[in-house]
């Protein structure tokens, strides 16, 4: 088989994910960056929120990118590997809480990366996002 | 004067600005990437649109960058110095058509950056973030 | 929508693409690189053939992404754009010969990008991919 | 004397090395990345399978050429020291399990390196892959 069938996440529901954990983050009163990306680690959707650390930006793809690579959420690494692992991966693969990936009707279309809170913060975000689009809730 | 009051884009404008953009390009049929920047070339907001072309999102960034940066239109430059201007500031710094300044109230609160489309279509999406938000037009 | 349904490239059928490229490339006598890269522009498949310039394992990747983010083949970019879109797209936009899309039953699966002959050995050598795995033959 | 005769593995071997761990990874149902590098580090193939981590890709580049440089399997390091030379070393040499160097009538032709399984699963397919053309067997 050259090809097999797989669902792509719609910049609709990238838009829609980031929508509702902004209003997660809001209720919260935590500033966040949230990251969007799609099954290839791609950048889908973002925003940093006011008052957001800056440099979370990065943290927030890093999560985002391995809960896609991984498909599963960021943190449940073996913590013995996780820096040999985070290096030999060139440095996005990350064990930091914030990162879940975004499962739909069995298919792994992308992820979301949240930070700039606390990691249980981020992790409560990122299932709003989730939550928004109707995708499995992944618990860390 | 040790300081001086500046105006700074809220993530509710930049998304506001995002949407207006996505309504523009989704009425003229051509998927785009759209880049919103704060006055300090950092990332505020983004989203890439269903078949925009992948590499055009570091194309809307660079566009995005440089007009926060130049608080002009891209494409200004002279074309004789462009390709020098570009290596020797970065790879940021780029003439393309699809970059305009945020203007508000006098600051410049950022800038937006689009590609994936022509030129001119990347311009008229641009223009469509602007007014989105009630900034100052910005004929490129 | 939330998500829509599109195929993806397998690595049997990259692999297969990648075997009937070297086929063609042993045929011709002219030692090639051979990148095979998803629709998100991420690494599948590649060899370098004996003989083949070690640089042009860049150039063939870059190739390659190209093909993959405009979905179309690569050299038909205008020229008097092609070298501001590289700076600007980060370097990997490239505007050579013997990058071209993978395109089966209306979907673009990735790509294939060739590197180390003439831009027309490349591009023979890059259709042979496509062929051998009932890709849509795409002329540059 | 000014040069010394060796001997460097063919794309022909490097392939047949790539589909001897493709079919061993199969059969255990693990998908994975696979590398092979040559004596200098320089990339001769690659294949990630479908559902591999896509991240692993550059795990697997890391595995490969560490065994290359240091013509052993990794994961021999003294583990006080593998952060330290991880660093160092540019971040591509790591210790963790699953490269193997590709030793032949004495000579280190290359490497292997796979990314994606378990340690020993890694360990395996690369073992698969040197069995696949007759190299010296490498227990980790």
């Amino acid at each position: 088989m050259t090809t097999r069938p797989v669902l792509k996440l719609t910049h609709a529901g990238a838009l829609k994910a980031l929508a509702s954990a902004v209003a997660k983050a809001e209720s919260l009163n935590v500033p966040q960056n949230i990251t969007i990306v799609d099954d290839g680690g791609n950048l889908l959707a973002f925003v940093r929120m006011d008052g957001a650390k800056l440099l979370s930006r990065e943290t927030s793809m890093s999560k985002a990118i391995t809960a896609a690579s991984h498909r599963q959420p960021t943190s449940r690494l073996d913590p013995n590997y996780e820096i040999k692992l985070a290096i030999a991966g060139g440095g996005r693969l990350t064990n930091l809480e914030g990162g879940l990936p975004i499962l739909i009707d069995g298919h792994c279309v992308g992820a979301v990366g949240v930070g700039s809170g606390t990691g249980a913060q981020d992790v409560e975000v990122a299932r709003a996002a989730l939550s928004g689009i109707g995708a499995e809730d992944q618990k860390p």
